[in-house]
Parts: C-alpha cells; structure tokens; sequence
C-alpha cells in the first residue's frame, strides 16, 4: 500500500476572506458564492483561483440486484445510454456543452461489451457487479479495481489542468445500490433511503425496500467494518470509481462537486473512508430522488442547487459548476474599493 | 399613442411538452429544467428555441430621497460604480463574462456627469429622481422617458438577437423606493418591504421604515390610480426603465429575468400594467433583502436561485441564464429515445 499525500492545508482563508470583502460590493451581498470562492482559494492554494477547465465524469456500469426487478428500465439501457454519451446525444452532453464542460465516460463495469464504441474510456473491471441479494456486490480486488478507476480518472483530469470535476454515473438498478450503502452508513431504514429512482411504481417501489432490508440483513456482519466495507458489499462499480475519484481529487487541487442521489451516497462513503477530503467537496443540488435528503444531511451539506432533478448522470453538476466558475472569477477578478475609488460605507 | 402588438400567443406548448417527453431520460426527471424549456418554446415560438447571445442591462440612477439619509453608502456611490461597470470591475461584469453574458450598462439618470465615461449608454432622463417625501419621483414625462429607455434597450437586444435580457440596477437608495412602490401594489405594511438594503444598522432600518410610511401617506390619492401611478409616485427613474424593459421585451421574443428586489418590484409593476408579459418572466433569484420574498409571492413566482445574494446590478440575473440557456439546450438539442435506440420503460 503506498502512502497517500494528504491533501495540502486549507492556506490563508483569513487572506481569502480579507481580499473578498476588499471588492466592491457591500460585505457578505454575494451570499454563498462568497463562501465558494474562499473555499476554492483553500482548494487551489491561491488568492487567484479559476476554474477554466471542468469536466463531468460519467462512471456507468450494471448491478447485478437488476435481475430482482427494482428498476422501471430494463439493464440494457446501460450500455445504450454509454452509446448515447459517446454519440454526445444525452443530457449530460447537451448540458455540459451549453456551460463549457468537457465529459468524460468511462465504462467501469457495463454488462456490454463496447470495446468498439469510440469516445468512451474503457476500464471495465467486470461485466456488472455482483447481485448484492446473495453475495457481496464486488470481491476485494474487484473493489480495488473500481476505485483505481476513479483515481485515476481524478489524476487525467489534474493532468489536463481541469480544476473541478463533476461525478455523475449512468447504471440501471443504481438507485438499490446507493439506498442499501445509505442506509448501511446511516443507519437509515429502507423507507426513508429507498425512492422511486427512474420512476417505479407503488408495488415496485415496495419490493425494492424489501430487496434492500433483506440485503441489509444478509451482510450485517461484513457492514460491521466500515465504509469500505459497506461499499464493497452494497456498492457497486461505477459507486466505487466515484468514491476513488473522490478521494484522490481533493489532494491534486481539484474541486469536487457530487450530483445526485447515486453520487452523494458515493461522496459519503468516501468521506467516511477520509474525512479529510471534506473542504475540496461540493454539493450540486438537492434531487427529487427521496433518499438524497438523507444523504446530504448525514454530511451536512447545503445543496448549491434546488431544481427537482432526478436524472443522474451528471446533469446536476453540470448546472452547478458555472457557479463555483462565477466564485472563483469574484474572488480572481473584481476590482477593490481603492482599485476603483468608490466610496465605502 | 402607438397600438401595441400583443406578445404572440403561447404556441405549441403541448408540442413542446411532447417533444421533452421523446428525451433520452425519465419523463420528468429534468424538473425544472423542463418546465423553463416549454416556456422559452412558447416565447421563442419554435420547438428547438436557443439562447447564444444573452445580456444583462444595468439601468443607473439616484434617488431624491437618499438626501433622507437611508442607506449606508453616500450618493456619489452610485457613479462611481457606474465608472466601476465601465471599466469592467464591478460583480456584474466578472459574472457576466464568467458566464458568456453581455452587459450593457445605461445611465438613465445618474447624479454625475457621465458624459465623458466611455462604455455607458447615456440616456439620462433627470440627475437623479425627486425626493418622494415630499413630492412625486417623476413627473408624467419623466416616467415616460424613463419608460422609454428600457423599451429601447429591449427594442436594441432584440435587433442583436439577444435571447433573454437579465434587468439589473445601481442606484443609491433605491432599495427605499421599491419597499415604497412595493408597500403600493401589494397593501404589505413597511415592516415586510423595508429591509436592510447595502447594510443599515437598527436605528436607519427603523429610520427608513418611517420615511417609506410618511411617503404612503404623503401619495395615497395618487395612489388609488394604479401601477402606473405608483411607479411615478414612489419609483426611481432606473425602476421604470426596467418596467419598460420588461413590458417590450416579451412581445420581441425576448425572455425577462428578473434579478432581485429592486428589480423584481419593477418588473411587479410593468406585470400590473400589462399582465399579458407573465409567460416571459423569470424570477432569477430569492435574495437576502426581506422585502423580496414579499414581492416574489404577490407575483407568484418560485425563484430559479436561492443563494443569499443581495448585490442587486443583475447579479443574479447573470448566475440564472446559465440555466435557462441549458433548459433551451436540452429540448433543442437532446437525443431522443427512437433517434438513439435507446429502449423506453
């Protein structure tokens, strides 16, 4: 195992504060985008933070506990949506574009084999995870594999200069996995952590509680032993790969910005793995998905954005990026009351 | 008096509607996103509507009762943030290019000589409006001028084919005069209108509540005469240019948002005049200044943003196009479910 770096000391946020409240502005009028730029001077080490580049990371693989009929799409529309991405047709894209975000798909763990589909990054670690009913969704190596993805995808990203990243992910029966991993951290009970996802009905949304106690109860031993653990035994690929890139982002100066539902719980179980990625994380929206309350309050987390999305992949990080882009141009970019001779109060 | 053309009428939005529902995503999943692209079709009239170019229009000008002493920044603020936005310094103009905005920025009635500062639209009207403790803001050709300037700024974003114009403001002490105008249309007593502004202490916060409560009195039989006179009794001469901005904008095909207090009470006013302008209003955000949350619920309006800002210049205005440009992005540009073979539910 090798040593990991911490991530470097919040710096001169005392600094960042002074610098903002030297701009023309009444103090403390830019709200939260005040509190995001001296955050992102801690993440970026600087009085000068930018974010030109940003990019959505799309993780997509399939869940083995799709064969218990959680989801109102069938498991194929994985692999038909990564063609979708790769084809720049999806919401991700079209949102992505329309605010100057480069998106990366990465296939993590699809149960298609789209080794010939151009655009994507290929790094399947196994064709779906494991049915989480009956064994635990991923095997030691398999887990380690999935968060090497995530880490690595963190390092391209700090490589092509990009200074935030969002994590979305595309797997159908994804929502089981996030609320059984929520409710394992949490504590929560399947009724306040299992929601409609895509958009089940009455009786299904029923059998999908009834899949997750039971799962709950089948690992209760392994869930005993921590996030990672937890992670490796209700997770699932594209959960694991988020919570790698998570981890690893913080400490290349790379602010993190978590979407929805399948993303936050990911999000947490990072944090719980290493607290100390907390100051470099961001949290896009508060979705329509009804566990993704639970999930932001177990972290305490004032969502950026309050829209009704419940799509995933992304889209919530998309639309919440341009405002941690806006906060670093006030901090880097505004003139100061003596730079500008306006009169202060 | 010219015979105004309606906006047109709300096309198609059930073909709207059926198109985002074609969308490769769960019916409904992109909230509010969805219900902004159904209204940007019908304002547009086209199902594939686009906002490239957008603008956020700063309207300056002073108050008459600022000499009442109800703000925390003196008078000459006011142009010298005009010169700040000139020279591209101030919150607006980093937002606006954080976020591929214009800015056009227009004295409609500064107390200073701008003549000679390049940059600015000079359309002064009067320097400065009247002290309405004592006598109307405007007189009748005033208020029509004033009227006029932001009509014209429609009519000019229109001819650049600017797809939504964000109505922003400067203007000392014209937090004063909206909670007045406000009080005016709404019948809310000044204890709900009045608020802190730039960052009174107690003693001018109950200072100002008098001042507004005084002026009530002074104008109540102007007052029974509807919008119209109480934007020219209680206004300032930027509030009518943005009501102006906001009655022509919509039948140019042109989407209004609307930023926070000052600017949200003036777009109140131009919806009680001509109420036909709802479908092309967007509210950009709920801001920190109590008397806001007054004006958003008299119109009805649910804010896009909710991020304690309290800035006023169109900062809001700017952080909320983003989203509206992706709404249009997502029905003009999304794949489909037959067009991306992907399979439905």
């Amino acid at each position: 195992m090798v040593c990991r770096p911490r991530i470097p000391p919040v710096p001169a946020s005392a600094d960042a504060q002074r610098a903002i409240d030297d701009k023309t502005k009444p103090p403390g009028s830019l709200g939260d985008l005040e509190l995001w730029a001296v955050r992102l001077a801690g993440i970026q080490d600087t009085l000068t933070p930018a974010i030109e580049r940003a990019r959505v990371i799309v993780f997509g693989a399939d869940h083995g506990v799709a064969a218990e009929n959680v989801s109102a799409y069938p498991p194929q529309v994985t692999g038909e949506m990564m063609r979708n991405f790769a084809r720049g047709g999806a919401a991700i894209n079209v949102l992505a574009r329309a605010n100057r975000i480069e998106v990366e798909v990465i296939d993590v763990g699809v149960d298609a084999d789209l080794t010939s589909v151009a655009g994507l990054v290929h790094a399947k670690v196994r064709r779906g995870s494991r049915n989480f009913l009956h064994e635990p969704a991923m095997t030691e190596t398999e887990l380690d594999a999935a968060l090497a993805v995530g880490r690595d995808a963190a390092r391209r990203a700090a490589h092509d200069d990009v200074r935030a990243i969002g994590l979305g992910e595309m797997g159908i029966g994804n929502t089981t996995a996030a609320a059984a991993l929520l409710s394992a951290l949490t504590g929560a009970p399947p009724a306040d952590t299992v929601g409609r996802g895509t958009g089940v009905d009455d009786d299904r949304l029923a059998h999908k509680r009834t899949v997750v106690t039971h799962a709950l109860a089948t690992h209760h031993d392994a869930l005993q032993n921590g996030a990672r653990a937890a992670l490796r035994a209700l997770g699932g690929l594209e959960l694991a790969a988020i919570a790698g890139a998570a981890l690893e982002a913080p400490r290349l100066g790379i602010a993190v910005v978590a979407d929805g539902f399948i993303s936050t719980v990911a999000t947490l179980a990072a944090l719980r793995i290493d607290p100390s990625i907390a100051p470099a994380l961001f949290f896009a929206h508060r979705s329509a998905e009804s566990g993704h309350a639970v999930a932001l309050d177990a972290i305490g987390a004032r969502p950026m954005l309050n829209l009704n999305l419940r799509l995933g992949e992304g889209t919530g990080a998309a639309l919440a990026i341009p405002l941690l882009r806006s906060a670093a141009a006030i901090l880097a970019e505004m003139a100061t009351f003596s730079s500008a001779s306006v009169s202060r109060a």
